[in-house]
């Protein structure tokens, strides 16, 4: 009821309402098409809570996927045991911390979701979610495409400039790694049709 | 003037304004409020098509600069000469692509950014856009952030896994390679406004 565009259809809907009873015109054109557009909104606003439990669930399993990442080697040295865990490379650090950052904030905005469900004509929440989600769709991204990335050098390695592949060795590591990075990329799919529902249901406004 | 909202605003408002000087309504109907919410959509048109331009420049730029990013260091032996090239990396070659992909999408989305400012109804450009737009943020994401990976492993290296830095010898080709990361980012930053003005344009449908 704040800004500018649901001031112009609610001021004269009451308009139209008192006219009625006067007997002027405007009086059905402002009624019909009300339970219309908000049913339509309210279908968006279920599927938008469908799609970010859905999120959720992606974006927690690659983080837990990724923070549970480690391989011990079945033998070792005197010195020395043959360990790799996700934090020996710091691209999948940024990965577990984004991702975990991104379920929070998922988790987070739920309530949200709800309110924009409860009354589908509100539009502050559908703002705010429109930009916090893009946030989290940037966020997502870039760390999918980072650990993706040194995922990628962890199974060829590069010999241009003699950075050697580890996957031979460390073959659970790299394969428990990968599908974290897969579980992101799901995320940032359902977080761009997210982005997208809230551009849609701004629009009905 | 398709959707259902957008008449239920035109036609209620101006039919009580024209109440009180006739008795018929739509005649004047669609006059009144057009100009103002037709003004603050050609202003976001304008914004937009402005941002695009910048856009272009930096996709472009981080593209170029990233596509001739080579150094030869000045001493070689008998059968070796010492050479970094950005297709050195393949994370780097395909920076390159997916920026210029980018710069070229820009550059074709540039008339329908001038549709949506000489006529600031239309809702099927705008959606177009945000749709696009929304893709070509993610894929700027995307390279930006595995590139900007790769450019720190050729800073710092990592000893856990006997990755060794390269930046040590090859300093220019590094310093180039991250300057073209940051244009990356710029157009990113720029991109992700223009979903969000997209989003806002249609809510003033």
């Amino acid at each position: 009821m704040k800004s500018g565009d649901s001031t112009t259809i609610d001021v004269p809907e009451s308009a139209a309402r008192s006219t009625s009873s006067k007997g002027k015109a405007p009086a059905v054109v402002a009624a019909a098409p009300v339970p219309r557009a908000a049913g339509g909104k309210r279908a968006l606003a279920i599927f938008d809570l469908v799609l970010r439990i859905s999120a959720i669930v992606a974006a927690l399993a690659a983080a837990a996927a990724m923070g549970t990442t480690e391989e011990t080697l079945p033998f070792f040295t005197q010195f020395f045991q043959f360990q790799a865990e996700y934090d020996d490379i710091p691209t999948f650090q940024f990965f577990t911390i984004a991702m975990a950052i991104v379920g929070g904030y998922l988790v987070l905005s739920l309530p949200f979701s709800i309110v924009c469900m409860v009354r589908p004509r509100a539009v502050g929440p559908r703002v705010v979610l429109l930009i916090l989600d893009l946030m989290a769709l940037t966020l997502t991204t870039a760390a999918g495409a980072a650990a993706a990335a040194m995922s990628y050098l962890a199974h060829n390695g590069n010999p241009n400039t003699n950075w050697l592949p580890i996957c031979q060795q460390f073959g659970d590591f790299c394969q428990k790694a990968t599908g974290a990075v897969i579980g992101s990329l799901i995320a940032g799919a359902l977080l761009s049709m997210l982005v997208l529902i809230s551009a849609m249901a701004l629009r009905r406004v």
